[in-house]
């Protein structure tokens, strides 16, 4: 029987607090092959020119609760048997990776592919993209993994293309961090070895894939689902990412260095190697388009 | 009575001999500010795979030739009294500034925002968004300028933003050029000295827009039609251009070094020293967008 793949959009912004993130989710979903897959909205709020409330640790909870809600109630009202999701911010994830599992009766794998873990809260940034996997896990914040009904089994998550800074790199992110105020509830390490999640790096899998697929044997994972934040990639080859802003230095965070074509690979490899029924890509953040954009606001004869 | 304003769509390649100059187009039209200015696509011939034949002295003159014959019979169809033209590479400008100088009784002023002066052919490049300026003035190639009835006076062109490298920079683009075998018909400044065109720098420009302003006065310029080729921008800040192309180095070309802020001030400002009836806006190339939309056609799952 074919398989009924669903699209949704979701221009998700309060979980990175960044309301770019929405325009960079519209620019995806113009950007991505037209198919016969249907393209769902899920209904976000629009930002408003007013700051997010910071509400138990969190900015913007009740709007990023009630739009995690909205997800689940569109993925029951269509019951794919795979998802494509086209965020926004890395808590648009939560939704259709949980759906997924409990489709796939609780032996989902999740390929993350990220700069970062995305497994913990960072007290002092308080932005709830830091924590969809934690969530997914069981982990992560109370009342956002309270929706998933059936966390993810570490064993069957692998979180590939971390960052790693050099030494000197990592020692003035730290800095940055201190001077912020802003450090992990558990530090995102220690977090990983106690619940046994394998990774690898970048240049890791620029050497080789076959930490990947043996994590797919091993497991005997039969339904995958990939995570891309496309911060994993390096920045000077692909520049539409929050940490390569033209206008500003960014200091807080490390930078991926995966290529483009190393990521293609992969992709495909993950296809050949097992069923893959769920693809979110996140965090597109196209800072020429955004500044087109706005110039062309701004002449006159555009705006008669 | 209302002016009436189209927008004309041209996602034309050929004149800078890369297919990415399309798409280029169709995401500028994308990007447009919505209003009720109707956008009107003019017929391109798509890339096919083939390398265009260079036609005496021009890469794909006739694709280009029936392009620019297109152009007209649409604007003669429409009878606009205001232009809006989004391409597609520098070329795509010739058919609305010939229309729009009829239209205003040879009297049309045109700036020429742009690193490069688009006066003269450069044998051995031979692409056509080389000439647009010069067709228009009655110079560059003859079968096209056949196309003008009435030719721009020079004393109603200012060229802005015309690159200024440095001289170790100047003299590594002459070696550069020199090697490749390129040179111009007639050397670009003697050309403008020739005509008497007025010019000004990015650096001039960010001092003071008195320049253009006091040609807009002096030559008494009362319809003004805009030339934005992108490639004014300095490409650290907007990297959607040819020469910012992630994965190559490019050498031929010295890069434009307008900021943004001081582009929108001048479009500003033109429009409050006189009335604005075109603008074109050119050689827009998304780099990250060109790859980001070729990694998705490379993704299984979005492709099934």
């Amino acid at each position: 029987m074919t398989k009924k793949t669903i699209r949704l959009l979701m221009p998700q912004w309060q979980g990175g607090n960044n309301p770019h993130y929405s325009f960079g989710a519209e620019l995806l979903a113009w950007l991505a092959p037209k198919n016969n897959q249907p393209l769902i909205e899920v209904p976000v709020q629009a930002f408003d020119g007013d700051s997010l409330e910071k509400e138990d640790g969190m900015n913007g909870r009740t709007q990023l609760f009630e739009q995690l809600t909205a997800a689940h109630h569109l993925l029951e009202a269509h019951k794919p048997d795979r998802v494509v999701m086209l965020g926004g911010d890395c808590l648009v994830e939560q939704a259709p990776f949980a759906y997924l599992n409990e489709r796939y009766g609780g032996n989902l794998g999740v390929i993350w592919i990220d700069a970062h873990s995305d497994l913990v809260r960072f007290v002092g940034y308080d932005n709830g993209h830091t924590l969809p996997l934690g969530n997914l896990l069981g982990e992560g914040d109370k009342q956002f993994s309270s929706l998933v009904k059936t966390p993810l089994k570490p064993a069957n998550v692998f979180i590939a293309g971390l960052a790693t800074p050099s030494q000197e790199e990592e020692k003035r992110i730290v800095e940055e961090i201190e001077k912020a105020g802003v450090y992990p509830e558990e530090p995102e390490d220690e977090l990983i070895n106690r619940l046994g999640i394998r990774t690898a790096n970048a240049d890791e899998l620029a050497k080789s894939t076959d930490s990947i697929k043996n994590w797919i044997k091993e497991n005997d994972i039969k339904h995958l689902a990939i995570h891309l934040d496309l911060d994993v990639l390096d920045p000077s080859s692909f520049r539409s990412l929050l940490f390569a802003n033209p206008d500003e230095d960014y200091n807080f965070s490390a930078a991926g260095s995966l290529q483009r074509t190393q990521l293609i690979r992969i992709m495909k490899e993950l296809s050949e190697a097992t069923e893959v029924v769920g693809l979110g890509i996140t965090e597109h953040m196209p800072w020429d388009a955004i500044n087109l954009k706005k110039m062309l606001e701004e002449f006159p004869i555009l705006n008669d």
